[in-house]
């Protein structure tokens, strides 16, 4: 499902195009939100750990959207409401996040559980696994808070 | 190596604690450049095919020796000159480089070559090791530019 606008890009670097459109110290965490945590709605996004500001978070949830990683959808209980949900293209973002954990965990104090950096490590494949069976079946979270 | 400094962190959540370090949209670029490109020379930078400029990439790069991504040494020929080298540390990014060359390769057109994409897709370990071992030995760059 290969995008083919590549106007305006700084280079045609297929990591300089991953970092323009992540590249903010935002938008994994938002992708972190959904993926891990269940999150779907703003007010959701609005509360989480880091404090981002309303519309910083509207910007950020507009350009992921146009990019295609998140996508919009009624909620279930209001139709009038807008959820957002992870599409293919956001879930094929959980490696990266997975390493990033794993690599901040390593390197810095964090609050990371312990078992779960073991399990990164020691079993990454079957932890991705997990992720996607989630999404699939839009089971519970995978953890609370990783705050 | 966990560094205890959290003073003044949005959350110690380890995916957080890794984008207030790395989420710009230039740190990881920088990072690349050394990784993959054999880059090692503020030169070397500032040419690289983004078009980074001076002042930020003066920034990054304090920013990035300071949190023990890379770190100064003397050039070879000239003791006055200063390079760059990646520090263990930094070198613990490959697998995030990796995953987002991937993730870049997959869903937008790029100038990936499409072996090395099969490379990463097909056997990621293999390619994460002869990363380790080329930055071991001082060996050639991995592959020229990826742009």
């Amino acid at each position: 499902m290969a995008q083919s606008r590549s106007a305006g890009r700084r280079s045609r670097c297929p990591l300089n195009v991953a970092i323009e459109l992540l590249g903010d110290p935002w938008s994994l965490l938002i992708v972190r939100d959904m993926m891990f945590r269940g999150g779907r709605t703003y007010g959701e996004f609005l509360q989480s750990g880091e404090g981002i500001a309303t519309n910083m978070l509207a910007d950020r949830l507009r350009k992921l959207v146009r990019a295609g990683v998140i996508a919009q959808q009624p909620d279930d209980a209001d139709r009038r409401k807008v959820n957002y949900r992870l599409t293919r293209m956001g879930l094929d973002l959980a490696p990266v996040l997975v390493d990033l954990i794993a690599w901040g965990a390593k390197h810095f104090s964090t609050s990371a559980p312990p078992a779960v950096v073991r399990r990164i490590r020691r079993d990454r494949a079957s932890f991705l696994a997990e992720i996607r069976r989630r999404w699939k079946d839009g089971g519970p979270p995978l953890f609370g808070p990783v705050r």
